[in-house]
């Protein structure tokens, strides 16, 4: 007899569902996965994924999501300076641990969000939403403790400096040059919301 | 009798065969651009495209180049604002006479751009590095006119900030959202330059 549970997955046959999308997406990126070579990775049938998940963008997402380090605890150093150096470095350290594989993953994803809104559209609500609430918490912070001024014009545009400045680099500078995060800060964006007016 | 002159192409053939290129690549984009599809639509042989350029990367960088509008001349409006308005409104007007098939040129191109090492090098260098020098002269006229520090910790970083906003908005904003650079120009750039202590 099937009874209603049967229908529903199972959280641990989720997580190898999801598991095998990111070892497919590890290998081939973002435009060359299929949901064919999924299915075969994880021994299931595509009727099962569509079910579960509505198309290759939401299953991406959700298994970026699911394969996601567990997010930092929000950094409060006493400074805007240290705090945003907290939240990068700790990044950064998730990052050192990553291979080529997760470049070719990074890259591949960048590549089909500038075509697929879609895809832009669940990125942004699923993976870069926490990350920006952390910042929204930070500079909240700053603004309590008299170091940015609330009504700081340039305070709509922190995240997408933030996200943007590696991106940025890779594109438009030379291959021997390493992005200088901490530099970026001290030049960029700390002097834009310091207030030097309170 | 073969002369030497036979074995130079003119500058008409040259611009027919970078108008084939453009033509192809407004079409199917870079990635799908082949040198067979270049060839045919400009009844040449793959063989002549590959002694004229080294390749895929170089050929489509000179046919950008040859269809590049003309110049603006530098603006020189009294003001660093003024100035850098003048030239994004330029840009932008250039912007406003393309088609959706230029987008997906545009796009297409950046997605490339993302792995293409040679690529990046060779757009930085004959596409971006015109108008980056056009920026030097805008950043310097400045300085003279002590709007800026001339050792503002920012001045590398501009012309980052200024060609990443637009691919950082279309990246990160909703859908709905029209980029509004004057507002970054008021909210980022020129609170980052002009200078409070001269």
């Amino acid at each position: 007899m099937t009874t209603p549970t049967r229908t529903r997955m199972s959280d641990a046959r989720r997580g190898e569902l999801l598991d095998a999308v990111l070892s497919v997406l590890r290998e081939v990126g973002y435009d060359a996965l299929t949901m064919d070579a999924v299915a075969a990775r994880a021994r299931t049938s595509k009727a099962t994924l569509y079910r579960q998940w509505e198309g290759k963008p939401g299953l991406v997402v959700e298994a970026l999501r699911h394969g996601a380090p567990a997010p930092a605890p929000t950094p409060d150093t006493g400074s805007l300076r240290g705090d945003l150096l907290a939240m990068v470095e700790h990044d950064s350290g998730q990052r050192a641990a990553k291979t080529a594989e997760d470049t070719l993953l990074v890259q591949s994803l960048i590549q089909a969000m500038i075509t697929d809104a879609e895809l832009r559209t669940l990125v942004r609500e699923h993976l870069l939403a926490p990350g920006m609430a952390r910042l929204h918490v930070v500079l909240n912070q700053a603004i309590a403790r008299g170091e940015v001024a609330p009504d700081c014009p340039a305070l709509p545009y922190v995240g997408q400096l933030l996200i943007m400045f590696g991106l940025g680099h890779s594109l438009l500078s030379d291959e021997s040059d390493v992005p200088d995060f901490p530099a970026f800060l001290d030049s960029v964006v700390v002097p834009l919301l310091i207030s030097t007016k309170i």
